[in-house]
């Protein structure tokens, strides 16, 4: 199963809004064949196995695969009938999918066939992989990673402003992979005036461009920004109502929605409407600790750069008023820590969100 | 030489003002004795490694040792006496012994007995593991190490000053061990206020109570404070003349230095003239940033925590002006990172601060 994770994993930018799953072919302890899904519309996962298998090898096989195959008429035909058809003796599943038109029913066809079940396999792991798929199909919202570069000190910019780069290339680089990942960046509006970035992907990992959102709540965005020279469609969020004002941004492309508070819950709300699966959000200090304290975040991911910038007043990662206490402060498990260049870059999911997460998919 | 220098780490807790040397003697590929410097006043290293291997394994061997050897009576026999007597065919040291009654001389001693000298070998690593020795010979102040615990965030406190803990319990114990292995620890007078630490050493490591410094300008330390019922001297740092103020405090077994300014500077000096070597800095964040902005600091080490704090408000470890600009930001190199519990636990070496010391004991 740690084997068809790794495979799964290779499909992380090409495949939303499908889940990433990767598949494993054993037969009498020889791995006979292998796959994963590689791009939304492409084939799954099992069947690349099957294929890669050959039809000898495949009969009375165990297939390891890291979600509950498909029993339904989708992009593709069901799994199930391919594995029942491929005479396939044992399935080996990390969770079951959360799609309703799965949900244990491809399960249950492959139990009916005569097939042996095993449920729950390295099921937190596959689920932690997954987020980007089960949290809008399972909270209703897009995913939400948190996302900050800072000094060794906590620090994401200096008192007077100064913030680029304080990561080193490597860990921009990882940044900008990050970004590629999710269906959508976000920034606040002091952000995206005061750095005026991009927001692009430009690695060219998911082959598309994604979406850019600013939380904009006064319509301050200048029609000028450096957003509207092209890299995917620009979502402003604003309190303001329609007016002259949004004209020069709309004649630059802008697809503004006026809500009446713009906030993590409103704006995700609205993600959510349209398809987009997954957010970034990467800044400033005051957006990032919107969605912080609105328990609004799933995964918190960060780069931190062996400088000390200090200063009472240079801003850190998270604004806001803050957690008073410290039993209240929010609480990151599963940390993992990676070297990128000088940097070293963390990654962590929030307290609780894994095991709720698991409990609806039959893992826990 | 990577044994003798974890064979040298042993000595970590009870070799000040001594360095902390390791020794290994090697023949025909066989390690045939070692030993280290185990505390101030006891058998060097060398002396260790050849008693252990007896005068018939000796003969003709390859010593390897972290420091250049002694060649001068102190509280032992020259070691280089020891060396040319046990019939040693070889000495690879790491680098040269700074202190003014050896600088080369041992070296130099055992190449007139005929004796092939190796100098520089892993030099940068054990100038490093020997910070605390080498850095009041080299420079004439006592080391410095900047050390907090934070949220992984970048905050050593909520907006409201909740502090204790943030960190887990087995990092609490690292942060304890790191006090033994300091002449001195020092706080600012809003820590030693706020927090009333007793700031003594109670994991019995060094065998013997260590200095306890506050920098309290203004006096505003209570004879109350709980820093008094026990665990070494105190010594307190402040602009307050002496009167009235001062007697209770004395009364309580303070040593009160009145100084025309407090600074990292004066301070510094001041330790210096009393012999003590090395200082853990450990709060709060205004004490710690003046001793970074005046760049008087050699070793920065922090614990980070899995939690979320935020908040503008908040302290971050590091306060004051901070640097402005980030090609001014002081920088960190030879990072290493270890899990402590639930927490994480960075250590590294202000910039330019090994090669100059390098420079200085032959090992550049």
């Amino acid at each position: 199963m740690r084997r068809a994770l790794a495979l799964a994993a290779r499909g992380r930018y090409r495949t939303s809004p499908n889940p990433m799953v990767g598949a494993v072919l054993l037969r009498d302890g020889v791995r006979v064949g292998e796959g994963f899904h590689r791009r939304v519309g492409g084939p799954h996962a099992e069947i690349e196995a099957l294929a890669a298998a050959g039809p000898e090898a495949a009969r009375g096989a165990t297939l390891f695969v890291t979600l509950e195959p498909c029993a339904h008429h989708g992009r593709t035909p069901p799994c199930t009938e391919a594995i029942v058809a491929a005479g396939i003796a044992r399935v080996v599943v990390a969770h079951r999918d959360p799609d309703p038109r799965v949900r244990g029913a491809g399960l249950a066809r492959l139990r009916a066939a005569g097939i042996e079940i095993e449920e729950g396999r390295l099921a937190a792991e596959a689920v932690r992989l997954n987020l980007r798929y089960l949290v809008p199909k399972l909270l209703g919202r897009p995913l939400v990673t948190l996302k900050w570069a800072a000094s060794l000190d906590g620090k994401i910019a200096t008192a007077t402003g100064e913030s680029q780069w304080i990561t080193s290339q490597a860990a921009r680089r990882w940044a900008l992979a990050l970004r590629e990942e999710h269906d959508a960046v976000l920034v606040g509006s002091g952000t995206a005036l005061a750095d005026d970035p991009l927001l692009d992907r430009r690695l060219g990992l998911a082959g598309a461009p994604g979406w850019r959102v600013i939380l904009d709540r006064r319509l301050r965005l200048r029609p000028e920004a450096r957003i509207f020279t092209g890299g995917g469609p620009v979502l402003l969020y604003t309190e303001t109502a329609a007016g002259p004002a949004w004209e020069p941004l709309v004649a630059r492309g802008a697809r503004i929605v006026r809500l009446a508070t713009v906030t993590p819950e409103t704006v995700l709300d609205d993600l959510a409407e349209r398809g987009i699966g997954s957010v970034l959000v990467e800044g400033g200090g005051e957006t990032l600790a919107a969605f912080a304290e609105a328990g609004l975040c799933d995964r918190v991911t960060g780069a931190l750069a062996p400088l000390l910038i200090g200063g009472r007043n240079a801003p850190g990662p998270l604004g806001g008023r803050g957690r008073l206490r410290l039993d209240e402060a929010l609480r990151v498990e599963g940390l993992r820590w990676r070297r990128h260049g000088v940097d070293l870059v963390f990654e962590g999911v929030r307290e609780g969100c894994l095991p709720a997460l698991c409990a609806s998919v039959g893992a826990s």
